[in-house]
């Protein structure tokens, strides 16, 4: 079954769209499971790549931008490679089975964020100067200071236009996948690309980026409606370019207190759901599921059960029976098993699991860790993570 | 009313006991208020005396300890002074009216988080070796490793005995402060003290302690033991030197998930407060109210309502109509306006300060923010919350 039979290069047939189901809501046989990474944090394929050329011009390539995002792969207990490796080509394709989707993603310098390295490609297509520094990740040397430096911002909508090779790196990856698993586009949502721009590199408080929440709402509510504006062309050629299903990163939900989330950040997330669902139906394009994933924010759970989000990501602090008992049947939750819980034996790590796949039930659900992979887990544990999942889901539909 | 008139040193009246009946559970007039903050954080006048002499010296100065206690100030819009200003011999005791409690603290060279400096004392007793960073705060050189580092730490014992220099401190404060604000005394909770064992310094993740929880969990609990071991005896000191309350800091709570907190933080909070109430029995000490304050720690929110502390702090993600329904009327809350508040206009406050005090209800209530100050805060506005405070309570116990 192909979920976007449309895409402009007559994509190979998907072979496995267990998680596509999940996401949809659908029945499937067992629980699908994929991880976030950031390539350079995992894999010695991506510092020699990384190495090799500097970062931006990485970031252009479509041709190096596929490469890494096929640089996952491990190796389960039973011999099974469930992931990919480099080149692809090498690997029969009976060797994906067992992992269900890939997220398409650029090459990172960051060790601790997720999203830095990432996200900043449609601020860096607005207009914001952005600089790499190493071990430090990227930083804005003429952050947004005054309410006038949004007159500084270009015209969201040439963004799209800026970001084409993502869209073209994203083509190559669908066809290199060769229909194996789903590819998974994704952004920053405006919220969270807002603290970036403000505090101009990370923070531990958010606290100038928060100061303009309080004293100047006006201007932040500019400012989050410029970042729609662009995230919405950004995230429907995604798909048209090949992606099929979108995930939105909200990382710095938890600098909001429930107040703060619904004035500035939720309007948001749910806008751009609306108008990407609403352009791609004016694009005819077919519709995608869509991932909200709210770091840190288990006050809004219930809200973005409503925000117009097909799956709700968790992070581990939250419990997944609450979970459930919050927002019913009516998404798919995803997660949320500590990202540390890899550094446990893979006896302890198949405990785990098959606790948090009790707790969230068999169906409407997508396994995932609560965050990303860290840039020490053994490939083993993770494997031992994904064959868990397997063997105690196929269990649990039994009984 | 003294509320511990067993002090060694013979204490003067405490005028104004609000804080200490709200943390007890007793009805009050209006809401007691006060704020944690680290004096590097906030007053020029802290600059200046860290300026004038090392970090440590000060640590091992009780005169200057007390000093920088002091040093909270602010002025509320009706002209009150509502806190301490140095030397609080110049302002007469009817100015500190509006002042409820100050914590007892050391000065600080962390901008970043509220624990640092001050809790790594106990540490330092225990044999780390301890170096100031600046502009990053402390660092352990030598932080434990591996499971027989755990020998090279000295007998939880001594560490009341090793700083005397603190309960000196805290008596001559409690002498200064004359009785007008009841003295509160702190310390962090074993979680987050080893955590800066383990990582040595800050850390987003706290993937090395955590690490140690999911591959060394009997060492784990060795040392969070030791940590207990030194901590019990260390805040009963702290209260026989004239602490009127005590805080428990657990910054870290946020890193674990609820099963880690379950398993590795729940229980040595607990014990810290079954045994400190029982050693100021034995001792013949008047009983103190206990905060428990866990940030990020949504997730354990009831569980820490009944781990023996009257009193529960909330950080500023925490919905307040939610922790009233989900602790009941059993224990006093605390909490939780967001810091980055003060950042808005003094009106606005007001009607945030409202909004929070009907929620919370005007009983069992004691009003804070939901975090440390900011260094960047402006007095004024701090005394803008004091005063909606006071106000809103007021009006509320009317109706």
């Amino acid at each position: 079954m192909e979920a976007n039979g449309l895409g402009p290069q007559g994509f190979p047939e998907l072979k496995n769209d267990t998680f596509l189901r999940a996401a949809w809501g659908e029945e499937t046989d067992y629980t699908p499971v994929w991880c976030m990474r950031q390539a350079g944090r995992y894999l010695p394929e991506f510092r020699e790549t990384r190495a090799a050329q500097d970062f931006f011009s990485t970031c252009r390539s479509p041709e190096a931008c596929c490469e890494l995002t096929l640089q996952v792969r491990g190796c389960t207990k039973e011999g099974k490679i469930y992931a990919f490796s480099l080149p692809p080509s090498n690997l029969s394709p009976v060797s994906y089975s067992h992992c269900v989707a890939s997220l398409w993603m650029l090459p990172s310098f960051s060790p601790t964020s997720l999203l830095y390295p990432r996200c900043f490609l449609p601020l860096q297509a607005l207009g914001m100067e952005v600089t790499m520094v190493p071990g430090k990740g990227p930083s804005f040397p003429e952050p947004l200071r005054e309410e006038q430096d949004l007159e500084r911002l270009r015209d969201p909508a040439v963004v799209a236009s800026e970001l084409g090779y993502v869209f073209q790196a994203i083509t190559l990856t669908r066809q290199r996948l060769a229909g194996r698993v789903p590819l998974i586009g994704f952004a920053g949502a405006p919220w969270t690309l807002m603290t970036y721009m403000v505090e101009g590199g990370g923070s531990s408080t958010m606290a100038q980026a928060k100061r303009w929440l309080y004293q100047r709402p006006q201007a932040s509510h500019q400012l989050l409606r410029i970042l729609t504006d662009a995230l919405v062309p950004y995230l429907v050629g995604q798909v048209a370019a090949g992606a099929q299903a979108l995930q939105l990163f909200e990382s710095h939900a938890g600098h909001l207190g429930p107040q703060l989330f619904n004035k500035f950040a939720l309007p948001y997330i749910r806008d751009v759901a609306k108008r990407v669902k609403a352009r791609l139906r004016e694009a005819g394009l077919a519709p995608v599921p869509m991932i909200i994933f709210a770091k840190d924010g288990h006050f809004a759970l219930e809200e973005l059960s409503q925000a117009g989000y097909e799956v709700v990501g968790l992070d581990w602090t939250v419990a997944p029976k609450k979970a459930r008992e919050c927002v019913g049947k009516t998404v798919t939750l995803q997660g949320n098993l500590d990202p540390c819980a890899l550094y446990a034996s893979e006896e302890e790590i198949g405990q785990l699991v098959k606790q948090m796949l009790d707790d969230f039930g068999p169906q409407r659900y997508i396994a995932n860790l609560g965050h990303g992979l860290y840039p020490d887990m053994d490939p083993e544990h993770v494997g031992a993570f994904v064959d868990a999942v397997h063997k105690h889901s196929r269990l649990l539909q039994q009984n």
